[in-house]
């Protein structure tokens, strides 16, 4: 258990029973006491107490049933809001959202990250907050706390990125504690594409499922793995880096030093290098075309091309789908999951791509783990990274760790993230 | 939630505080009451509610501790024992345990699972755990619970086994139901390698390690997965089935249709083709000679010979070693273990074995995933499967969803899967 920067363990007393009453309550309410009591298990005595703190911190709200003498308990919506940041490498947004994750007020600027200290970077993320709170009119006091999602891998217990290799600067950068002391809330730091899977378990195309995997295709390639609802982040935060696995016998050079790493091969990156040389060597004449116009020559360009017939540029798609798919057909055997959530920016280009992983995930995986696997799109687009990180912040402040303080009327910078914590 | 022939669900009344407590006495014991109480966090009256029916069911012992006024609790070891069975491809034993499953007696013969009904081998598995409760001389009534360990896939919540490719005839056949008639207890079944890797958690290499993965190598390859202490399934029991994951561009034929797979390549029966090969052409004068005087060709043959400085052998293991090391090394960047233990026949060979998938592991998994990752030989040897069965039961009937009945006295028969009830 680590005591960090942005926050200390949570206390020995914190009494689970609040976190599953209030957990049942947001996903299932309005429900009556006696429900919630037959579906927690919890004693009739721990379910009216607890619901007497959370009625007084105004968590829940009392809501009459027609036809019922007791009144049913329901989230209260408004009594308080989270704030979510989605940092890219090309890219800023954040989004006010409420209790379930809903945006309420959002903005986004375009940012080059390689090219801005993490200090010039947080406070542009902190003026764009600010910009944020003031347009969706929410009162700073029910700011219950803050996540951040940033494109390298995150010392989650600590919030600091730790060697991230496209955010020079950050190694270490106290960034979750930069911004707690700035708005006095707290503040988890955690990698893009482990948020982006919260977004779409809270929100998106993995409701309700247990255990998926959410893998993220843009200019680098990542997993983010649900285990019974939660992230599952690995011995070292590393857990889902589903990158650099090597194909065997590549020879494609990989910025980290070893060659066929899947990223290198079918990632942006490798599409680009495609693209571009395709537009040289005439392969296809639609992206000669589109370079003779000085037009840029990546992903999406490939994609504009499949869908204008171009044959070069389906198959040059079809073939990166085709070896993601192959490495996730390994993958599958491995951690069979009944859902594989596919998003990013080459995953976006269209439904072929995705139909291209599949087919590669049917065709080497073992009968009996695909036999009900579902491979399909995101559905959160654009807002993803901050709805994701809208619901992390809530996983963690309405967890049973951290619930207690906030319910006890203690100061909220004394949360810490759940999963140093073990009960 | 899965009513099954072998147990029914839990009762939703069931308090998930006496799990929690009975755990950390067993884990922990001798502790006073008020230790109990800040470990678990739990309220004093709760703790000390649950630890008058824990006492009341002899489970749970008051010990003297010196200097103090108060006694401490500690687990009634006598209070309880379990059966685990483990049923492989050519043997059949089974061990009495105590509630940490250490084995108190034990029994194992050879038997062919090829070429018995399912039928027959239960009968003998009966015959065998009536033999082992009179050895050890214990009271039926004492007896919590029974699983079993089988080679092949398990649908867990059911207690039957899945299109198992070497148990002819036990497809869907109800193996849980018919020993939990026979011995009037919960039994649970489980794949082999699942059941292995529980055992090393409990008394094994993995104590203390939330996140693992067990390997076994013998005739076929698999692994067990344990995450946040407990073993992930997936979606269709299948998770962990390692031996079909591909070799890109092996073409090696493996007996499920596929080129490649890593179990036709690496496994006890590549080797043996290898072993048998080289006895022919002559390129290995130790395996030669062995034919010869009519020996056995097989895994523990090129042990042998390694062992006597044949460097065909060694080769031969080595070569087995980087392969299954290769694909683990994939395996380690998704899902970034701080242990992988390996066990089975093939890996006892010897330590240059493990050595051999530590390097591949090493050379091709990223920094961060391996830099502290060990990988070592399981502990537990011809006992693993027994202990790790025994394990198994007792996470079941220790567990939150049916200790409350045990205390309660209910029949026992009414246990179920904890898996199968989520919280």
């Amino acid at each position: 258990m680590d005591e960090d920067r942005h926050g200390t363990a949570a206390g020995q007393g914190a009494s689970p029973a609040v976190g599953r009453i209030l957990r049942i309550v947001r996903e299932q309410g309005p429900l009556a006491a006696s429900e919630i009591v037959r579906f927690t298990g919890l004693a009739k005595s721990t379910v009216s107490t607890n619901l007497d703190r959370l009625l007084e911190a105004g968590l829940v709200r009392e809501v009459a049933s027609p036809g019922l003498k007791r009144r049913k308990l329901a989230l209260a919506d408004g009594a308080g809001f989270v704030v979510g940041v989605d940092l890219g490498q090309t890219h800023l947004a954040v989004g006010a959202c409420d209790l379930r994750a809903a945006v309420l007020h959002r903005a986004r600027i375009p940012l080059l990250l390689r090219r801005e200290t993490p200090e010039a970077v947080l406070s542009r993320a902190a003026a764009l907050v600010e910009e944020v709170l003031a347009g969706a009119r929410l009162e700073r006091g029910r700011l219950l706390g803050m996540a951040m999602g940033v494109p390298g891998p995150v010392d989650y217990a600590r919030g600091v990125p730790v060697s991230p290799p496209v955010m020079p600067g950050w190694d270490h950068f106290p960034a979750a504690s930069v911004l707690a002391e700035r708005f006095r809330c707290p503040v988890f730091l955690d990698n893009d594409v482990n948020v982006m899977a919260l977004g779409e378990r809270d929100r998106g195309a993995a409701q309700d499922v247990p255990d998926f995997m959410f893998v993220k295709i843009g200019t680098g390639i990542g997993c983010g793995l649900v285990v019974r609802g939660e992230i599952y982040r690995g011995a070292k935060g590393a857990a889902g880096d589903i990158g650099h696995i090597g194909l065997d016998g590549d020879p494609t050079a990989c910025r980290c030093g070893n060659r066929g790493c899947l990223e290198a091969v079918a990632g942006g990156e490798g599409l680009e290098a495609t693209a571009q040389a395709a537009a040289r060597d005439g392969s296809s004449a639609f992206l000669a075309e589109r370079a003779r116009r000085g037009e840029p020559l990546d992903a999406a360009a490939l994609a504009n091309g499949a869908a204008a017939g171009d044959e070069f540029c389906n198959r040059a798609l079809m073939e990166s789908g085709t070896k993601v798919g192959g490495v996730l057909a390994k993958l599958v055997n491995f951690f069979n999951p009944s859902l594989i959530v596919v998003g990013g920016g080459v995953a976006l280009t269209g439904e072929r791509y995705i139909a291209s992983i599949r087919e590669a995930v049917y065709r080497r995986s073992t009968p009996l783990a695909t036999s009900d696997l579902v491979v399909k799109k995101a559905a959160l687009g654009e807002d993803g990274g901050v709805v994701g990180a809208a619901a992390l912040v809530l996983d963690e402040v309405l967890s049973h760790h951290n619930l207690p303080r906030l319910v006890g009327g203690l100061s909220r910078e004394g949360l810490s993230p759940g999963d140093a914590v073990r009960g």
